[in-house]
């Protein structure tokens, strides 16, 4: 295992030369438990192929003149549509973890989702973004990503710390309150916000016995209730992360949430789904006025074309952040998102789109219609 | 050739793992038998590749309280819709055979059914599974696997040795009668059930002569007015195993079936079939109030799943009986029920459903309508 | 390269077995020329393909009772329907070449069709036939494959050479006067039936001059015209072989073929064409009245069912006569036919089919309709 | 890396060989950069990919008498329909470069299209042209491709040296002004036509700022009115090159485009693009009226088959160009234009056509009706 590069290697060109680098960058175990996916791993690879198999359909002869990417989304302005995603435990990655990603998202003006499950507190992280936004004179949104606890107490206070700290959204994670892992962090690694606050016990129970359905792990999923009762809590955008399914969309919507994240989350709960690409259309039909961003997969800028296209108002960027982060530290995933945004830019330039709402599902092949 | 180990192995965490450890706990030549399916393995390969192309849609936000997974079949409580299928000669896999499988059934309360081809008497395993459930305190049901012998005072005579032994239900397979197979068993393993019964000879024909249709093996394989004939002579549930066609489901029920199992024997019979999970929904439609049961490929919990949304009451474990078996006998095929069952019950929270009766073919994402 | 076996190998089970043996037996740059196709070997992996890709759907109880696979074609009488096909230049494969395959054809009742390009006569080849027809007691019907000459009458004396010897039906084959090939006899081997025939030259023009259109060589392939002067020309049965357009077999039927063979040449002519049995269906519209014979592909009983069922009253089968004669002889080409036929006769029996008539497009699962 | 052979070597006897052997004959770096395409080279594998998806219909029994391959295009006659594309910088193959593949093109009467980026000014490439064309007594049409430079004076500059020269069309690339290349010319190869004139100058901004969008090179992308300026500049037929969207090839012929190149430029530009085999039907029916040529991923005479099926008048030859020519030089490209037109020629025989108006969309086989 090799320490982060001071500089980035001279043969990376594109987030798949940071995930083939940083494989010898992180611990073994860590690597594993950062690369897999649920089972068998058919829904990890099925988000790649699924981008892959869309096609853009060129646009030349179309003016470009005073193109940019910018874009409003809850009344929030971004330079471009590229996120970082809310990763958990980035210090597996490199020691500074998620204070090297913010700084790197402000410099890249990339709006920046802290995770619940930091390894930095988001105090620390809200506090290194804006010495950064001081220091550049320009910064990005910063959004805080919940995880709910197992008693609403500790989800309200993780809700007002993150409001006292400045963060400027909510992103509720819904789809991954019961999972498998076999992972034990390392002692170096801690879920630093959750100092002090307990976790949701599992306990086996008698072999026969109940395993999952009907014990309190199960119970305490997060239902729509729940959701009624966080967005009377704050007064801040609330962001409903996980959904792959319309009528959850709408459902979603319905109750109060202000944007919906179309994630299988980057294929680690459960193998076998959609990937996010896929049932955007549809999500985008069900729910024609909420703001839509989208992960799982997106490692190009014209992974990235392909979901504004067809419905997203941005992307978030997951796995890659490690990569980078363990390649070179905050240069690392600085340089990821450059590299991503130059491409983006590319893909559309050759689309024949000068600013991102002329990115319609028209860009898109319909290889069915041969249209 | 190794030894059952005495515990599970660290590294084993679901079905495949079995299988990958297996093939160091069976003999070369039985290994080939177990493994192998038809002529070029077509459809042992098609039968996971039907699985993995089903996509599940997550419901996040539906409420799990107070969920199990409980269901009623042919008026038989099961805990779970997780039962072991009749796989013949389970001696070849572990000294302990059939008498291992049922015992780890009857302690994770799953569904047992015996084959016509045990290595252990249909009376050892019935007194091997009430034992236990005595022991245990609960049970699960167990049923009786009947291949029709070449005259029908033998077929009469297993039906009644399984009506005295105390099992529930005859599981008549229909899809076997007539196969190839070049495989020998060895001398410490038998068919304990049928000694003294006489086996179909096959004689080959002078060159040029008859092959198989116009011989007595093919004039004698079971037809419809066996299954009156056998229907008539007892009062157990009477179960067809081994159907993949709408009109014979049809048929079969109209001639007195109580349920049928949706199967292709696990690819071993004839290569190039529809793997069973593709024609459930028809067969579905065709008997809408038989209860269905399928096998053939059944590696997950998401597979379960897949097949209880689209119709099946309950499905079957096959082949990675005989891995677990044979890799740590009884408590290998307790801990491979146990992490199925793990499994089928994570999916259920993800799909938001709290009973099975919830999961519908809405759970399956359908990629033609990209709904 | 090894001299064929005096028996048959013990792992010889089915005809791939005798290909990857066949490797061994004959000489290096005949084998290339014997297994390759057109251009890239797309077609070639493509007959393959599209067999595999059919998926038969099992009926079982149904009853098989007094079954058999006898048919009649073109008022011959066949015990099955799998024919030898014409293979050019067996002597590649084994010393004895046509002479071999047309005695194993015949102690198999298989119906044999011997090429124009035989290593051996057509006379002798007949003659051969007629004393193992004696020997045995019975025999199959015998044709005669025809390529058309340069000139009317070198085409006419080898019809009147065929008539004389006993051939029952002419089977020209259309697909394949002008093609590639940089392939060139060994010394031991030749087009016996055509000694002192002139044979067809194509002089190379000048640099930028015609190339193939326009030279004799195109001028004179096989036209129309041709079909009717040569129906004409003989009270024999006419089929005419290498037909995939519907069109044209249509047209073919028109001008008096009395059956087609629905053919791609086994791949070896152009690259990139349909399998015979996907165009099989719709040839079948075509000409509902006319025997179709298929080939290119069938390695086992059930790529025989598929093509029964879809249409085809009898299939050809070609490289594989090769490879059991290279292998062993008379007795390879013997124990090929019998495993071909017993391994149809098992998909018959489990699709329910007593007789070939049963065998229709209702045994082909259409996933279309999931039906 | 080895010089070019002076004779053909035995074993090539289809471009693919020339790929194989030509890997040998380039400097690694320069092969890199000719083989490869954007991105993840999906489109690069997708334009072989579709091209072989494609099934020729053969139609045997149809008259080739008198057939030949000529066609009138733009007014200006053609021997066959198989042009060698503009290919920039061919002294990175060979010394020669564009004067000996230019030689080759007259003397194999092949429509020939020099590059604005060729190694030889567009002068010496017309004077070779010219030369050979009076020593063989004929020759074929000479086109000149123009890239538009940062200032019109240069662009008209271009335009008015190809007039004097001779060249007979202007084929104006509009899909590759903006996109990414690490690749820098060795010494001794350059842009000889360039020699002199400004290059466009892409200054990184400070980080944070503009990155493509609302730079100069992005506003000075080629757009609809500099086609229309293009258009009144010249009496020259001009030809759009590097359309794939029917929307785009209207608006193109609208604004005076009097051909288009249906090309996805072999890959290079942006990754995930239909290939153009696949968008030709449309295009086809977006200007009926209008030549179509297409290029990318030809590399054998069915290629050129099923393009001219589907709708085109001719096709270009890209990346072979280059690697017959490191392999053999003028011998080399010479070889590869016999080639390929040989294999056009056995492939229109096959398809029943004598002449290439009698090629169309009948040709290829219609798997979605199976008809």
């Amino acid at each position: 295992m090799r320490p982060a590069h001071t500089r980035i290697p001279a043969d990376i060109g594109c987030a798949l030369d940071y995930e083939r680098h940083a494989a010898h960058h992180i611990e073994a175990m860590a690597w594993r438990h950062i690369q897999g996916g649920a089972d068998q791993n058919l829904t990890l690879a099925h988000n790649r192929a699924a981008l892959d198999a869309l096609r853009l359909l060129p646009r030349p002869l179309a003016s470009l003149r005073s193109g940019h990417t910018r874009l409003t989304l809850l009344g929030q302005a971004f330079e471009h549509p590229l996120l970082l995603a809310p990763v958990a435990y980035q210090g597996l990655a490199h020691p500074e973890g998620e204070i090297a990603s913010v700084r790197a998202a402000m410099a890249l003006r990339a709006g920046y989702i802290a995770s619940t499950l930091s390894s930095h507190t988001l105090e620390d992280i809200a506090a290194a973004a804006q010495a950064a936004a001081r220091e550049l004179g320009y910064g990005a949104p910063l959004w805080f990503q919940l995880y709910s606890q197992p008693a609403r107490e500790h989800t309200l206070a993780l809700l007002r710390r993150a409001e006292a700290a400045g963060y400027q959204a909510i992103v509720w994670t819904v789809d991954a309150s019961i999972k498998r892992s076999g992972f034990a962090l390392p002692p170096s690694v801690e879920a630093a916000n959750l100092r002090g606050y307990p976790a949701m016990q599992h306990t086996p129970q008698a072999i026969g016995g109940a395993v999952l359905l009907g014990t309190p792990l199960a119970d305490a999923a997060p239902a729509l209730e729940d959701l009624e009762w966080l967005r009377a809590q704050t007064r801040l955008p609330l962001i409903v992360k996980g959904v792959l399914s319309p009528r959850v969309a709408a459902e979603a919507v319905a109750r109060g949430a202000d944007a919906l994240v179309v994630s299988n989350h980057g294929g680690r709960v459960m193998d076998g789904v959609p990937a996010p690409i896929e049932v955007l259309p549809a999500i985008r039909a069900a729910v024609p006025a909420a703001p839509l961003l989208l992960d799982s997969g997106i490692r190009w800028g014209t992974d990235a074309a392909k979901a504004l296209a067809l419905g997203a108002s941005a992307v978030l960027i997951g796995r890659p952040q490690l990569h980078a982060l363990a390649v070179a530290g905050v240069q690392g995933v600085a340089h990821l998102l450059l590299t991503l945004r130059s491409e983006l830019e590319l893909a559309l330039a050759q689309l024949g789109c000068a600013r991102l709402e002329q990115l319609t599902p028209e860009a898109v092949w319909d290889e069915s219609s041969k249209k």
